[in-house]
């Protein structure tokens, strides 16, 4: 491992924040500096004894083990101050001292869109997310979210099913996925796109971390997209961060029926675009990114579909059509359950290779 | 016929307008004494020379006719200027000049709120509509429409059903119904609240009509509730004027794959209050309609409803229950054929006695 990247691997265990660096910097010169002060002279500065503790006696394994996990040629650390940082990051208050990335670093400096909702999105939901993004990302834009079951899966998944990128940030170490039914997910974000924590190797998801990430979702992103959400949620103090951040907040609206509709409506009431399509947002965002976006999207022939390929799926798709067919008529033409039949046509659903119809049929997209 | 009377429905037959009302009082007095002047005199005013012919030389049949219809306890001349005028209607540009009145004329005097939309809405929108005038009406606001098909009809329909007031202003001479499918629904308006035109008797549904008839559908109110309309459409030309005369737009959102929710989004964008309750109305509109409004709703025993009678609704309504039912259950227990069953359980939705659930069942309401 080189001594810089050491350097900063000890400041971040210190739980060092940008501006307790600013301080330092001005007074011991560079990074490299810093971690070879004596612990008298750091606390002069008036950092809290414990940082203090942790510049001069860092934890030996556990920056040992970074140092391993950074020699995989996909990790990389990206430190505040240096070019591989992104700008967008570096403008909000709370920019974190560094990022852990399992990725391409190219990706974030690239004109991006949070998709952010909820949870347990309703299908419809699901497939505006998948469909947003999959339009969004094949104009050239990241989407960012933050690898949670739901909304942020169909974000992620849009993105990828174009091969666009797309980034995810976790409220955890770079080293663990959570949630566990996003691990294939999480695989494919790192070698299209990126996954991005500022916490250090081995974190656990605490709660707290959360909202701290939420800010990191909305600052690397031109503006937040907030597709479904209920009147008080996660999703909401995210698009609260973005506006404080400068950027644009985007809601779809829904039926005053939908209880996941209330936290978009709300948003929409105090500022926020209501957006009907993707075009409603590329006309918002494009003066801000520039020539970075395509003018026109790619061919459709560039399009790969993340689906599942075991033999249930393919025994599926065989017997899907163009034509709408209920559950029932596909469990008469398969040896499908209609239980398995049910997860696994949501799950194409997801993936936007299967259309949910009226009255419970399905029927091939496109 | 009163010759006061005589002299409004001989201003009114000439199409005069109400600045030209005014230019005529300051030169000549009173209304009896503009009716007296001779042809040269009243040119002698800039007046239109058919204007001033229709002035000196009325059609006496016509008048005369008008003259019998106000013969009836329940038809009234509301004319501007006096105290039966309607204070909301006189502060819009272009206020008419008289106002034919079928119904209670104090009903024109009560806070109100328009209710407008699609003539082809969806279930769920007419049921919005019924559900808002329902609500609305029960704190004592009188709910104003155009007696067109689809959301007025609903609007309608849901103020009567608890004993509200509601009232039409129609694009037409007020002996007419348009449409004939209306008829029933037009007694009922006129017996409960109050049917209003600006024309002639018997003038016809011209079309130039409408748009004028809608200035005074959003000028009788203080605020007007658009709750599903396609991107162009009459009811956003409503709302447009409802914003031009200071009064407060409303419009329910909508699913983004809704073509009828594409007017109301646009109207949002345009700063139209998004709305998800009939409370988010009462709680812009109640210090406007001040001491007027119920504090709360009259309990629902005052409630009437106003369901067909006839023997296929009894049999329908006593094969219906709170526990859900297709359509082809209720065709088992009763002798009413799918085609039937199908229109009348719209028709009772439309009455809010009935719920439509999910997989084409149905519930008796409440």
């Amino acid at each position: 491992m080189q001594q810089h990247s050491r350097d900063w691997l000890i400041l971040s265990h210190a739980h060092l924040r940008v501006p307790e660096l600013e301080g330092l910097l001005q007074q011991f010169g560079g990074v490299e500096s810093i971690t070879r002060q004596k612990l008298a002279d750091l606390k002069t500065t008036g950092l809290a004894d414990e940082k203090c503790a942790a510049i001069v006696s860092p934890d030996d394994a556990r920056i040992d083990a970074a140092g391993e996990w950074l020699e995989h040629k996909a990790h990389h650390l990206v430190v505040f101050g240096e070019d591989s940082y992104p700008e967008m990051l570096s403008q909000i208050a709370g920019a974190p001292l560094l990022l852990y990335v399992n990725g391409d670093v190219d990706a974030l400096h690239l004109p991006s869109l949070a998709i952010i909702g909820s949870r347990n999105p309703t299908r419809g939901g699901a497939q505006n997310a998948i469909d947003f993004s999959r339009h969004l990302a094949k104009r050239g834009f990241a989407i960012v979210s933050g690898l949670a079951q739901g909304i942020d899966t169909a974000a992620h998944r849009g993105a990828l099913a174009v091969k666009g990128r797309t980034i995810a940030l976790l409220g955890h170490g770079i080293d663990r996925v959570y949630p566990a039914a996003n691990r294939d997910l999480a695989h494919e974000i790192s070698a299209s796109g990126a996954l991005v924590s500022e916490y250090p190797l081995g974190a656990p998801p605490e709660r707290w971390h959360f909202p701290e990430r939420n800010r990191l979702i909305s600052g690397l992103s031109l503006g937040t997209l907030v597709v479904e959400a209920a009147r008080r949620s996660g999703s909401l103090i995210t698009a609260r961060l973005a506006a404080d951040q400068g950027r644009e907040v985007f809601a779809l609206p829904g039926s005053i029926h939908s209880p996941l509709a209330r936290g978009c409506h709300a948003l929409i009431r105090q500022g926020a675009k209501l957006v009907e399509t993707a075009d409603d947002i590329i006309s918002e965002l494009a003066p801000l990114a520039g020539h970075l976006l395509h003018s026109t999207e790619p061919a459709d022939e560039q399009e790969t579909q993340v689906v599942p390929v075991d033999d249930d799926y393919q025994e599926l798709l065989a017997v899907l059509s163009h034509d709408p067919a209920s559950i029932d008529d596909l469990a008469r033409q398969s040896s499908l359950t209609i239980e398995q039949l049910s997860s696994m046509l949501l799950i194409l659903e997801l993936h936007g290779e299967v259309e949910s119809l009226s009255g419970g049929r399905y029927a091939l997209s496109g």
